[in-house]
């Protein structure tokens, strides 16, 4: 943490790619016991409960105060409007169910790999969001003919790259004012009030894109006649090979599937047990694109692939689909991987194409496990364990 | 993740130290994206919400049925109880606000590092747990003459180090009979049913012991007349400096402050960024050993200290105590320290004292700040920023 006192450059660097054999950098560490995934078990509960949902915060999670609070709506609109809690509470409200990844999951894993939060495969969660349509807000406050984008501001304050800046993102105007889009102003999750670390009190959602739209701890909406330039836009979340290049805006998430291990875990490896014999393997798979239409798992690594029952709820467009499928385990060391494929036709590599911020990697999941017949118990000792509970 | 098939041992090694100049292993990452520690601005909050307080699972979190759950009493007991949850939430119950931390907290920081769950400083939280006094329990079902122990078994089942297990930890008949103890039974976190993390529906809660005690998804109380000396008593959770050593156990937690970084952060660094001037300085204090009676600041990176306002709640006897202070900030690179001293004379030591496990750590925190003045916004651009808020 020795750094040569200066100004913000001295502290705030360039972002950067790991030399081929460099490993985790303290710095990342630092990022990865603050921010935090899906424990993949978890991937049992329909709704992920707050805690368990993934969270990435760019800065600190502001002290804000839900009292006080004012969302302001500006820029090129006819009647600007000055919200409060109440306020927005007191309009009609909607509930969705969204699954939410982070755009960076999986970059840990990328040779070489990006320096930024280390997600392995775990940055996703879902929950039910409630609040008010912005398209209903954006029709009350009247865009100007000439709006082109809104730009949304949190309260979450920074330095990244050299640039101090409060976290600011945009959405073209016409996907913030389609109420098809279902884009909220949402104040509770799972029927709560926002925790402090989702947004309290108010957030963005905006279903099926990548984390990094959905501006937390909102304050303002700006509407603009030209496109946003500002860094969490044009600088970051840019999918591009060289440094110089403008790259391709971040947005809808690519389809991913991921499966709870099964069987149960070593403590420091995380590689997984099972004992001979049929083996339930479930999971969960989305795509912002489409609704998934197919899971394929394999239990060879990646040769041979056979496919999963799909199970979408119909009435939650935006959240997850459930899958579930059945391996029949025989002893040995044993390479279980999955993939989805929406109904664009999108589906998932198994050599990940790589970026330099490690975005919109869906490359699939393996999981390696270990088939073994319970061990006999030491001779006059108690086993310290009784038998395993059979699903995931 | 290549490992050799095998049995389990190929799969879970013994523990190991990291080599002197060994950057953090792919192991290490893959526990530090499920558990997590306290993002450190969350010690403003004087009961930290269930997301944001520290978690370390063990294995996978178990899937657990409240409705169907008993919890078992028995062993060297007169009159063996078998309790369902209502049975229970029947009995009168008692709220206490314990402040919690995991034995490892610090413990990538030593070195050599001992490979394990990767903390820095961050691994606590403090929240209002609500069950059935243990003691009233263990008098309901009255030990036997020859007791000496309680053992208590959670639900969550893994490997470690060779060992298949379910959780498992002794406390002392003594310590777990005492009412003044405090030990809960505990069925409810900060008035809600727990998480499913943090140990749904039962869990133990042991006042001014390390996280270890504390046994999630609780299903089995036996009372012993000998000592019991399965895994986690005998084999984890001991000082040693040899492997060879039986070693002491980890027990009380060892006194702490920790300070909510200043200003606001780089993203990628962590680093903090102040404006000169006054700065407010807060943070939290505790120990398992007595009341924190001191708590002092350093500027200079320990060389002088000066002593900090410490708040403590009578009402609270098992909770962090607040400081704060008053910074006066100067322009350049500024290294802040915090230490505390409980009323037993405990302190913090500048320098880690080091064990095989990393445990019972309480080096004193580390807060590298630079001191800059607002910059001049580029002409002609809107800066991306307004004035940070003046409170950590």
């Amino acid at each position: 943490m020795d750094r040569t006192p200066g100004d913000l450059t001295a502290l705030s660097t360039p972002a950067r790619v790991a030399d081929p054999d460099e490993a985790l950098t303290p710095d990342e560490l630092a990022l990865a016991t603050r921010n935090h995934g899906l424990p993949l078990e978890a991937l049992r509960h329909d709704l992920t409960p707050p805690g368990l949902h993934y969270l990435l915060v760019h800065y600190d999670i502001p002290d804000t105060d839900p009292d006080g609070w004012h969302l302001s709506l500006g820029g090129r609109v006819l009647r600007p409007l000055d919200l409060t809690l109440d306020a927005l509470r007191a309009r009609p409200a909607v509930t969705r169910r969204v699954t939410l990844e982070c755009a960076g999951n999986g970059r840990a894993r990328l040779t070489p790999r990006p320096v930024s939060q280390p997600w392995l495969v775990e940055a996703v969660g879902t929950a039910e969001w409630t609040g008010v349509p912005l398209a209903a807000l954006l029709a009350e406050a009247g865009p100007a003919e000439d709006a082109v984008e809104a730009v949304f501001t949190g309260a979450d304050h920074g330095v990244e790259r050299g640039v101090e800046q409060d976290y600011r993102r945009s959405l073209p105007l016409a996907t913030a004012a389609d109420p098809a889009r279902d884009v909220l102003v949402a104040y509770a999750m799972n029927g709560a009030p926002l925790p402090p670390q989702h947004g309290s009190p108010l957030r963005l959602v905006v279903p099926g894109w990548y984390g990094m739209a959905h501006v937390k701890w909102l304050r303002e909406i700006t509407l603009t006649a030209t496109p946003y330039t500002g860094f969490q836009q044009t600088a970051a979340y840019r999918i591009r090979r060289d440094p110089g290049e403008a790259g391709e805006p971040v947005t809808l998430i690519e389809p991913r599937a991921l499966m709870a291990p099964p069987g149960f875990p070593d403590f420091m490896t995380r590689a997984r047990v099972v004992r001979p014999g049929p083996v339930p393997l479930t999971g969960r798979a989305w795509s912002g694109h489409g609704p998934v239409v197919r899971v394929e798992v394999s239990e060879d690594g990646g040769a041979a692939w056979t496919d999963a029952e799909v199970v979408r709820d119909p009435a939650h467009p935006w959240a997850w689909a459930a899958w579930h499928t059945t391996w029949t385990a025989a002893p040995g060391l044993r390479h279980l991987a999955v993939r989805a494929t929406d109904a664009t036709g999108r589906t998932q590599p198994l050599t990940a194409p790589w970026n330099r911020g490690g975005f919109a990697n869906n490359l699939v999941q393996r999981v390696e496990v270990l088939c073994a017949p319970a061990p006999e118990p030491a001779p006059g000792r108690e086993p310290e364990r009784r038998d395993p509970p059979a699903t995931p």
